[in-house]
């Protein structure tokens, strides 16, 4: 079928060729003609103004947006200003699924169909297919379907969960109609805050692996931290990089961010050049607020999210806090002047 | 090559079948003459005792046990006292790796080689293979590496991770030699930390999505918990089951965990039957203390563990205590009689 | 001065006796024309309507109200109704401070000052005094100061802080203009933020004491958790009344919460009749929720949270799903058939 | 009653001070000999060594220790070769209940009686007195009751806990028997374990108020988190000197942690020289440890020890770890680059 798509950066003009790759027809544009020529070349039809696109596309027209979050307010007013009753607007990126609640609502007075799509699969879509959660009317989503089916990535060669039979359901290709609008960016936020939670949980134990050797370099921390009771339990050297590749067979967790673990550990094995400030995109923090409206505990996905925080030096205030509180009730000087202090200060906590 | 193997439940049986199928000679002894003869009709050779089991092995000997971690520490000593300098003791149970260094330590003085090997693998283990963490002195690990190769997965299927070339290295096959003695079950114990990690963020997660629909069914809360400020954003009706089957195809936290969450979810879809009270077997204990030992900070692996406390009502006498607390500030009375008090009483706070 | 009260609770009343014991003239309306007869009975003018309080009021007008959080936005469109440029409206409950935020505003455009407090001080206040947290623009709280000043604790009998001289400073005696509307609400949100960790640290440490005889009555849990590892350690029977009654004498963590903590275990030793279930506010969640927004991190204050959510069973479909997955990668039934498999079983994890 | 007193740092040399002024006769020695000097011009009877100070006691001797924790057990083994049946050593230090448990075993076998006694009070102990956790035998705490009313702080001017009648408690007058050896360590190491929960929900409460201007410098942050949704609702300057000041009058949370705040911050209103690396000793640790071996939930806690952990970069390799593999799956390069991304990259989370 046709589809129109508006931006074309590395995740959009993906899309857009694994949906030729598989005969849908596609009218693109960006703000970057660059972008549109370069598509165009492959196989698609440029257009250069939102105006252009909406007049190459047959009623009723489905425009697929891929925008930065920050933009698609606008981006989604300026083609909704060109369409009419019956067509269709797919928002593709990570809008806060409340934009979407919002938007589906203010279109669909005027008869304009709001699908909002949560899209996973990072730099390797194009070839492994983006797995897709969807929120959205239900006509709008049939309509849609095949787009969908392409742009997923299919039953792959996983083995099919015990019990599962007969047709592939469209969750077994990788696409899901999760509900109304806002539903498909709810399902991806609440996906990335999981995602931080396996990210933390592999991080964490990896740090406790590179620290396995604590009693055979203990001198160098006395003046900061309580001696190490029993350092001949911390006399090892794990190479990480070859655990996390061994993890990825046989293991009980092995996963794509093992994967992606592991290849990043093979590239860089002393991770030179990382500062460990670590950068949060939103549907972290979406996620624990949504938790914490409805009253679900989310100690896991809380603590990932506060430690990315805290990697950033978020945490300065707090500690250095903190450092004032010990200095008034032990006489407690900071580090690295450290916690080495006569018998009677130690006492005083 | 030739080994043998005392305890022959699940995973030493299936360790044995997978070992001959390779060619390797097995002779094995269980408690349960059951389970030897069981294996014996299978192509092994059944020994009737322990110092039956060292007479039929050729000389160095290799052991391998696979008994519960509790009787481990007994199994060792009957079987080092049949055994001869030069010969092996692999335990492949749950050991933790605290007792691996003290045994390593006792043995060596008799010239007993001890191997301590953590395997992951699960019910799966007999075609998939097991992961092996393995410890111990270099010259045993070489002279069991042909077994080792034979247990662990191989290669399998898996793309390559980008920038390894050549020949594949041992953690590509699943095996790899961690460290002295311990170091196979330090890893294992902390693989396990971090398994316990991915659950909760999976199980957090999913629960936010049961969850989604709290705006449609606020009522029955409104005595327990603060009104839910924006119900209108609360209105999903998620299909949890269909999610998780989605999310194993092209998502980042495609994992096999989750490809297990699927199968549990598609089993038993409404969970009937499962109370939630969910058990801890000593890795994750020991993984939050390990890291507590050597500073390194563990809040996701932590809250991942005391979660699992919580579920199973240890959290009961804090829980009696902060309601006793608001008792007495605020003249709160406990749920269910509740949170809905007169105007001064909820100022109180 | 005079002020109108409107909400005569426990705390609304407790205010009008404190202010009129102190020589200020209070006219005092509530639906409960029983609540208006008692403080007229007292002292105070009543009212019967907010019209009649309005007009019992010499302007420039300033009204306070007490009314329950759910109720404040009603109520102060009433008031507002009533009142001219240049009078003053108080809210004095628990509302959110985005709310005061916009009610600030829009009362703005009418020429009326709105003015947040955030009252701490529980059902002691009376006797006690009422610490007060102000937002508000600086000319509201100049008029208002002496009511603040009545109202408030002031200095007491504590020590004063080591450094400042001269004469008390409002903090010092209890009342604060923490800066413009909303300011006032915020400040008192992150205190009930910081009073529910507060209460879960000293929850929490009081279960391990009462827990400490766990080495004494393992078998009772033994096919439940992993057998405790050195049960010598854990044989003290620790009485918790006497442990909270101690330490709040010379102790580190002496404070008035320590206080209530022994007054609740006095008068209910083994804290009977208690569920555990404990109720949130509101405030909690959004101290919580402004953090993550403005990027701090709270692990503290988020675990304290998510535990009352737990201690509701909040956290069930995320433990049920996790005896799921337990039993599909290990086999691993829930307790209480509980942890003690077979060693195959065991070792599938 | 006579008391012998080894360790003259600052607690040693003031609970002498206290003993001496309440009548007792204190018989001192500490390796330096100007800080037995001192105390002998203040009224104590000095001692040159060990023995000296044995033969200068009556018998049944107590002789009680206050060294650095890491020298305990030595000077334990010195002071107990000269002692006799029936004497008494009191260990006042910060040890592990664990070596507790194993002294008094050890010499009891020699029929000297050991008492552990956790000590809280900070500097101020000289005046306020000290809180005393104390464990061992009942004999010997009975024989040493003057001792210990006179070293604790006494009833003081607390309100009583309603309910309480007739004569004061020890636990009333600030010293209680807590159980056999070890008991008094464990409590007070479980003090500590909540005191630094108590120091980190203050800390992290004052770091919201401290950022509670997000709103007002929004720009510097662009590159590094994601954009404030609702800037408007950050916007107030908050003067976190004021709020601990004032929140130590009347409200919920004021305590004694809370006095040293206000202290701290009145001395250094910005912070300045303090870097927040925050050190722990040893009982935070234990304190976690404990509750991981009998199973009791400590989320807060173990947050509270872990932010210390991250405050001194102990996070590093884990947050490297995290940025690497964010660069992996979506291109994400680290900050500062950071995470202002095309809109693919940012798509490919």
């Amino acid at each position: 079928m046709q589809l129109g798509m508006v931006g074309l950066g590395r995740m959009g003009a993906n899309i857009v060729r694994r949906l030729m790759r598989d005969g849908h027809e596609c009218v693109v544009f960006d703000v970057n003609p660059d972008a549109v020529a370069a598509l165009a070349a492959e196989g698609a039809t440029g257009a250069d103004s939102i105006d252009d696109l909406a007049a190459k596309l047959r009623g009723p027209r489905a425009v697929w947006l891929m925008v930065p979050a920050g933009l698609t307010g606008g981006v989604v007013d300026q083609v909704a200003a060109v369409l009419e009753p019956g067509d269709m607007i797919i928002d593709g990126g990570n809008s806060n699924y409340r934009d979407d609640v919002r938007r589906a609502a203010a279109l669909q007075d005027r008869g304009i169909h709001f699908l909002d799509v949560g899209t996973s699969g990072g730099v390797f879509g194009l070839e492994r297919g983006y797995c897709l959660m969807i929120g959205g009317p239900d006509e709008a989503f049939a309509a849609l379907e095949p787009i969908f089916r392409t742009i997923a990535p299919g039953a792959g060669d996983l083995t099919r969960t015990p019990g599962r039979e007969g047709d592939l359901a469209a969750e077994e290709l990788g696409y899901l109609h999760c509900g109304p609008s806002g539903a498909g960016h709810f399902v991806k936020m609440v996906h990335n805050g999981i995602e931080y939670g396996i990210m933390a949980a592999l991080a964490e134990g990896m740090n406790i692996l590179e620290n396995a050797d604590a009693g055979m370099r203990e001198a160098e921390h006395s003046a900061e931290i309580a001696p190490l009771g029993e350092p001949e339990f911390y006399r090892f050297t794990i190479d990480t990089p070859k655990v996390a590749e061994l993890w990825r067979r046989g293991s009980v967790i092995s996963s794509w961010l093992l994967d992606l673990t592991a290849a990043g550990l093979q590239q860089n094995p002393t991770l030179d050049g990382l500062a460990g400030r670590v950068s949060d995109s939103g549907e972290g923090r979406w996620t624990v607020k949504a938790a914490v409206d409805i009253g679900v505990p989310v100690p896991v996905l809380a603590a990932s999210l506060f430690e990315r925080f805290a990697s950033r030096d978020e945490d300065r205030y707090a500690n250095q806090l903190l450092s004032a509180m010990r200095l008034q009730f032990g006489g407690h000087q900071e580090l690295p002047t450290g916690d080495v202090l006569e018998a009677g200060a130690r006492k005083a906590e």
